[in-house]
């Protein structure tokens, strides 16, 4: 039974991540080894950082791939910079601000916490008043896409508010980079962190991060080691940068391939057009499950376009229903995680997956899925409508 | 530039790693993506963590791969056992004893650190020693095999001593798994970890690692959260049991799917024949290098076979040799670190490279070099003396 076993066959992946993978990145991934210090290796690295520093609209030197999926990313960004005794405020409306309270406590950190509840965004306001009761706050944490709920977090003006009272900036843009803007410079963000399987589809392995000059200065004046010697960025810094090449562990040679191909696609189709496809299929299929009874879960005007969560209908079972797509049409949704587990869908449309043809496909199963279950009328309604929206 | 930058080719990877990948693990690698949750993917866990077990030798319930590379591996065996103010004996006689003992004082354990030479092994007795010195060590680190120095460290007895006196023996199997016996349950070893880029033959980016009961006994005891959530095994083993399987973090995919079919070939060949192989043919490279009159680095007795050491000759500039290597002849080969860079060349022969072709290639440049260099006679004597060891 050990060695006979097959690979999976390839699933149309509309969950929360991963996403679909271009075949060239596929092909990018199996391409022979050769050593994380080789001159061709090297080379990779350099057009990586280059083409995230594109992606993440920085000018910021410490832009690389960390070796661990996005958590990886979220841990560096806070254990770089958060010493012992640092206060640091936590805004929290779903899962990955629950994630970066926990991680704040682990390290030592004083977690300042503020909630919204899920689904919801913050207003800037809240966090102006929430820096006014703890002034000692040294790092504002919040989430831009949150991938438990489906809501979008404008942070132009909380960047700004953060810059001028001198706190750093930190944000989450593992559901977003690649599939909404995310300007890191013009939006004053000190620490940011994605993953590569969601809107880069990529396969999951590494952690685009990048830091500013003024993390880098935090980061710098610390007064004790960064507790995590994997993820401490100011070694990790030594072996990206040009002329030190500092061993300090053996780079994912084969997912950093992966990394570049990907990269590579999302700087051809370009990332303003990206953002567009993201957006124009995100609102065909909302149209599609309105039109079949589906409300959706996030606060309106902040909703995001590759993760489109909705609540399930009275009398629809989760379970069954996700079994039946995966099985019977190879299609893969997510559930709900935590207070709303068993109660929404995360329908994502990420990178290569948002496409007119995937949502047509998806539409067309759960109508059926649907009419099958007794939700008579289902037929046709949803594709109907989303074709209208297409047009 | 950017988008038009050709993957690169091939390399013998004869240095400490990442080593030569088969053909069949990268057609994995490039199998079609599914979630992590995906029932396929579950199974593929199931049999990875199976045939971990029996490489690792053990009944322990948490052998799984952790999301990194080996350094990560390393880490998880630290952070989830020593807690603040805990007393740990490092064993450091090399590279990778010295990040086992950052790491120690990162995570505020209490370092008690014994050292040897580079290139020699340590005897139980002088572990036993160090134990009667600081009664209230909770656990002992060793290397098993040292990849900085070529050395193998016996282990069995160490192992008794701790078990005997109530420690937890914590192991670096990173260069010697899959290349040389190791015995988890028989060595009476509570933590190991490996990684996935030597003697395995796949790409770096997992760390294979095994706890025993007695290890996740201190881990379910501890008063304060592990400092890292990324490798916290509480969590991480909630996601690998099977009926369980909480979502942690999203997998790396692919590279389990490679991990898989790298540990296939293990089997397939079998460990007994694995290490007979890794023996057998480092025996015949060392013929070759010692008539060529390089002499080895590492304790005699106790070299490792899948990483030869060498002094680097008098007259031999190691930077242009190496150089020389890579660039005519497509070959890497390691230089030192630390305290013997420039001093010795590390020659590996892990997995998939240790094949009698590679060691015959791999001499043929060296003579070619030497000779070249002014080192008259060369042509012919390493060749010679290797085939004649293979007899």
């Amino acid at each position: 039974m050990l060695d006979n076993m097959k690979y999976p066959r390839g699933r149309l992946l509309m969950g929360p991540g991963p996403s679909g993978v271009h075949p060239r990145v596929l092909e990018a991934l199996s391409s022979p080894m050769v050593g994380h210090l080789d001159p061709q290796f090297l080379a990779l690295m350099d057009n990586i950082q280059e083409m995230l520093r594109r992606l993440f609209r920085t000018e910021n030197r410490l832009t690389v791939a960390v070796s661990g999926t996005g958590s990886s990313g979220m841990e560096s960004a806070f254990v770089n910079v958060v010493e012992p005794g640092d206060e640091v405020l936590v805004c929290v409306n779903g899962v990955f601000g629950n994630r970066m309270s926990d991680i704040v406590e682990r390290i030592g950190g004083v977690l300042r916490r503020i909630d919204r509840p899920w689904g919801e965004v913050f207003d800037p306001a809240e966090i102006e008043e929430a820096l006014a009761r703890h002034p000692d706050v040294k790092v504002v944490a919040i989430v831009h896409a949150e991938t438990s709920t489906g809501a979008l977090q404008p942070l132009e003006e909380i960047g700004d508010l953060c810059r001028k009272n001198g706190r750093l900036f930190l944000v989450d843009c593992v559901t977003s980079l690649g599939g909404e803007r995310v300007e890191v410079d013009a939006w004053n963000i000190d620490m940011a962190y994605s993953g590569t399987q969601k809107c880069l589809s990529c396969p999951p392995g590494l952690a685009p991060v990048t830091f500013s000059e003024r993390a880098m200065e935090k980061l710098k004046a610390r007064k004790s080691k960064v507790v995590s010697w994997y993820l401490d960025l100011s070694m990790i810094e030594k072996y990206w940068t040009e002329g030190e090449r500092a061993y300090h562990h053996t780079a994912p040679i084969s997912m950093n391939y992966a990394l570049h191909e990907a990269l590579c696609l999302v700087h051809e189709e370009g990332r303003e057009v990206r953002w567009e496809r993201h957006r124009r299929n995100s609102a065909v299929l909302v149209a599609g499950l309105e039109a079949l009874g589906f409300r959706l879960f996030a606060q309106e005007g902040h909703r995001l376009p590759m993760l489109n969560a909705v609540w399930i209908p009275e009398g629809v079972d989760d379970a069954k229903f996700r079994k039946a797509f995966l099985d019977e049409y190879d299609i893969e949704i997510g559930g709900g995680l935590g207070e709303v587990a068993g109660r929404i869908w995360r329908i994502g449309l990420m990178g290569e997956t948002s496409s007119r043809e995937n949502i047509m496909t998806f539409l067309g199963a759960l109508e059926t899925l649907l009419e099958r279950d007794g939700h008579a009328g289902s037929v046709g309604a949803g594709l109907d409508a989303a074709a209208r929206a297409a047009d």
